[in-house]
């Protein structure tokens, strides 16, 4: 029963589901569902898909998270940087506008999803530790950017394409004569209406006298209010036929069962877009899970969010939707309204399905000017270029995996440029580790206690080599050791003990345990003494399974100052023999 | 001039050049000459290559690496496991046998060689640490596997192919009933020598009243007989017409002037077996001349060695080589000889080209199957499967590394056999470095040490959490350290002061700066205070860049002592408002 109820929370929170937990996710999903009508319309546009899409992906993917899923205030559903990654995706193995380009987006959250869930089964939530913060904020900072840019096409009407910075300036700039006025004009009006209404909207419905929380959600319908205004407009003006790209039809269906392409090419075109869209997307939605949860000192279990997204994305590809992940914004307007379980996510699909099916006439003549300028309004909040400035006065590593991150993103697509960033996150790090600090040390006259001969006023033996590793003992640095320590025999001839002091080493691997094998065979051809000091307990008893400890041709000291004295004015291996 | 002498170490060592190196030199020479002739040939062979370029790849090469290289019994050449790397890589984008082939694999080596160079000015030596000990050690195994496997074909007359071992298996199963006899005979009885010779010769020789030192050098002439022998016995019986291959006409030339294929096609087909076979051949050749100058307490430098080995790839890819690296068999040689600087490899060179010139009519007779077995002999000297249950006694992880490095290499090749242990050490390293070890801490009784609550009998006071963490904060442990307290504030609602002892800590890097600060901030709105103690120098001053200290609800605590006495009774945030 209690594993049950790890792979479904449901059953732990629905036990004890109150009337008044009712009222407030009711209250909840009211104002979610509302935001999300053009939210959704909007990031389907963004992914190249219908836009009845986006309202798919918004309905079975929650229900299925309801169940599966900790966390009780993420809202999932398409978001910006996972739709920008799907159109990049799916535009490598089908034409845009084709049949096949939304059965490829199926078969992609078909895919993701099932990664998803294997990594929640086999419990591999850590492989979201590869992604470094710098490299996630300078990939979602350059996803705002582009994502923001490919939007300027449709505030202006002109035809412009392309996945990468560059490109889709040069296609904007070559088509900047066939601007199309009476669309620019609703755009550009929407825009600053949108920026407006996200910085002074609130500050003057409280001086209309609207209490703050309500203040706040009214805020938030920033985008429904332009939506409405546009659409009215454009109807009332006629101005569809008069060349102002619109929603147009969209179907009044539930969602549809859909059944994903899985032909080998497009499975195989798909594989590695699909594994970043996964771990890119659980990596957004747990950093917003975490940060809600924290507010009511909740937890969540980041191996069963995987399952959760899992089940919400191979829920997306049965039901017309394409890879979905728990959004930031609508998941604060959920937190924000007050929603207190998962059923507010369930009373949201309600709400969605009802809107699917009875007010998808109403976005008939929504100019899709106005969807891309609520895109660009939300994504430039994304945008935080101060990550450079703050990384490069703490360290240069993790700058220049941030500057990489965002020139590859901007300059080679989101696949570039988040491959890039975990790479060069690990080459970096296991560069510093792999040149550990290490100190030649003396005994502090008096004490028992031994330091750094370049720090401090110390004593020391001829013939002695005493070493601090400060940094466990691996296959990056295996080699460091061995070549210092080689170093160190070739510069003093006279040279006819080492002593390691392992205080600070909290694993030995394999191949340092052969490097450290290697270092005592060659020791010993040269006489010399090679000893251990304070071994913790878990490394000398996996040493102890080993014949090194055997082979040695030294000691293995308790106490460091026991080697000091041990070792005083005797020779190398000839005591050790 | 210091500057100059890094680059050139040649200046090093010319200096002082004696005539009794010159002696010694001219002796290892010889020797390292006679054995390199069937050697050169016979990688050639297996990079499926024209025999010539066997020879050819000895002769530039090795001279550049005299120049350039730091090692000073390095023999740099055409080895087996970089041959059988060539042979998969160039496959890819030629067909055996064509001109296009041939020019592909100079353009390998020029890819090859440009790496090393750029690694080495660079001074990246330590890219080659991403490869574990068990890694390589699979790695080789299963290589030397794939070798004497795909060379039986040529032991037994048929045609045979394949890059994987089932591929191998398979293709000589469905040949088997064409085994063509007389090259059967020849070619077993070639191995049986070879094999006898390994092991009895040596003592045979030495019963015959031979020097030690003769009777071994002599040992590794082994294949210089059955060479000889071989070759005499096809040109007596004039087996060369009755269907034996043979290598027949090879031309009498000093190594050419090539120039390497350089269409985009190419270098983009090439790019990552370059790269991979650059950095398996520098593991390769760093290995062996780390070996051999620790013998003689001499040093080398690998970056330098890295410009070494470039060099020598650049020089290949003009002269009609291919890929070449430092190799073990022959730099022993060369060692046991007694060679005592890099001259020793520019009198091989000469000899070599001598052979080139003068010598290549001698083997036209000489049976393709005889070189088969001398390959074979030696890379079956690579395979010790003994790593396997080395690594299960000692670390499950570097175990899961080794098997599915050996099972990659053999089941789909050397390229994905090398990349999948790489990503496997990393991932694995980082999987245990993101779960570190942290010991909830009290006070020992009567003393200021503070030890695991769950070791040792400690006190502790309600509400105040004291934790050691025994690891570097870094990217990936960073979500761990985080998710950790927030589990332990959700756990004890009495908490009101979390004091983390970083004495372990040698670095944070900005991701676990930025877990510390948002730690930080929702511990405050908890009204919980976050402390630190024991930080070190390098640690406090780095932070001391950021605001972090700043926004520090509680305070930086030189002794963890000064923190209990501090924190005793006295409530959360409250106190340091």
């Amino acid at each position: 029963m209690a594993k049950l109820t790890r792979y479904l929370p449901i059953l732990d929170w629905g036990r004890s589901y109150s009337r008044s937990a009712l009222s407030n996710d009711l209250i909840a999903a009211v104002i979610v569902t509302i935001m999300l009508i053009p939210q959704s319309l909007a990031y389907a546009l963004l992914a190249g898909l219908p836009p009845e899409a986006g309202i798919y992906a918004s309905i079975v993917p929650i229900l299925l998270y309801a169940v599966f899923g900790t966390s009780r205030a993420l809202a999932v559903g398409p978001v910006a940087i996972v739709s920008l990654m799907t159109a990049a995706a799916v535009g490598q193995v089908a034409e845009q506008g084709t049949m096949g380009y939304a059965a490829a987006a199926l078969t992609l959250a078909l895919l993701s999803g099932a990664m998803l869930l294997a990594m929640g089964v086999l419990r591999l939530g850590f492989l979201a530790n590869f992604l470094s913060h710098p490299v996630i904020a300078g990939f979602i900072t350059a996803s705002g950017i582009l994502i923001a840019t490919s939007q300027v096409r449709h505030i202006l009407g002109v035809e412009a394409h392309g996945h990468t910075l560059p490109e889709i300036l040069t296609s904007l700039a070559a088509h900047l004569g066939q601007i199309h006025l009476p669309t620019a004009a609703i755009g550009l009006a929407a825009l600053a209406f949108l920026f407006w209404a996200r910085s002074r909207l609130k500050p003057t419905l409280l001086r209309l006298g609207l209490a703050p929380g309500l203040a706040g959600i009214a805020t938030k319908a920033g985008p429904v209010a332009a939506v409405a205004g546009t659409t009215a407009l454009v109807w009332a003006l006629d101005l569809g036929t008069g060349g102002v790209a619109i929603v147009g039809d969209v179907p009044q269906s539930l969602p549809p069962l859909t059944i994903p392409d899985l032909s080998p090419d497009i499975l195989q075109g798909l594989l590695v877009p699909a594994l970043l869209i996964s771990v890119i997307g659980f990596v957004e939605s747990i950093s917003v899970a975490q940060t809600l949860a924290a507010k009511n000192r909740q937890r969540i279990d980041p191996d069963q969010e995987l399952i959760g997204l899992g089940a919400a994305n191979i829920g997306a590809a049965f039901s017309g939707g394409y890879p979905v992940t728990g959004g930031f914004a609508r998941s604060v307007v959920n937190f924000d309204a007050g929603a207190e379980t998962p059923a507010a996510g369930a009373f949201t699909a309600i709400g969605l399905a009802i809107a699917a099916v009875a007010l998808t006439p109403l976005v008939y003549f929504l100019p899709k000017a106005t969807l891309a300028a609520t895109i660009i309004v939300a994504v430039l909040g994304l945008v935080d270029l101060s990550i450079l400035k703050r990384t490069w006065g703490y360290s240069r590593a993790d700058f220049a995996a941030v500057l990489a991150t965002i020139l590859l993103t901007l300059g080679a697509g989101v696949e570039a440029g988040v491959s890039a960033g975990v790479i060069l996150s690990l080459v970096l790090h296991i560069y510093k580790t792999a040149r550990p600090h290490v100190a030649v040390l003396g005994l502090v006259h008096g004490t028992q206690h031994f330091r750094n001969v370049l720090r401090h006023k110390v004593e020391t033996q001829p013939g002695l080599l005493m070493l601090r590793i400060d940094e466990s003992l691996y296959f990056a640095n295996a080699r460091f050791l061995e070549e210092m320590i080689l170093d160190h025999l070739a510069r003093d001839p006279e040279l006819r003990d080492v002593v390691l002091l392992c205080s600070a080493v909290n694993e030995i691997d394999f191949s340092a345990l052969e490097s450290l094998e290697a270092l005592n065979h060659r020791l010993t051809e040269q006489g010399v003494g090679f000893h251990l000091s304070e071994v913790k307990g878990p490394v000398l008893d996996r040493l102890g399974k080993t014949h090194f400890l055997d082979a040695l041709n030294g000691r293995v000291f308790l106490a460091h100052y026991d080697a000091w004295t041990a070792l005083r004015g005797t020779p190398g291996t000839d005591r050790a023999a």
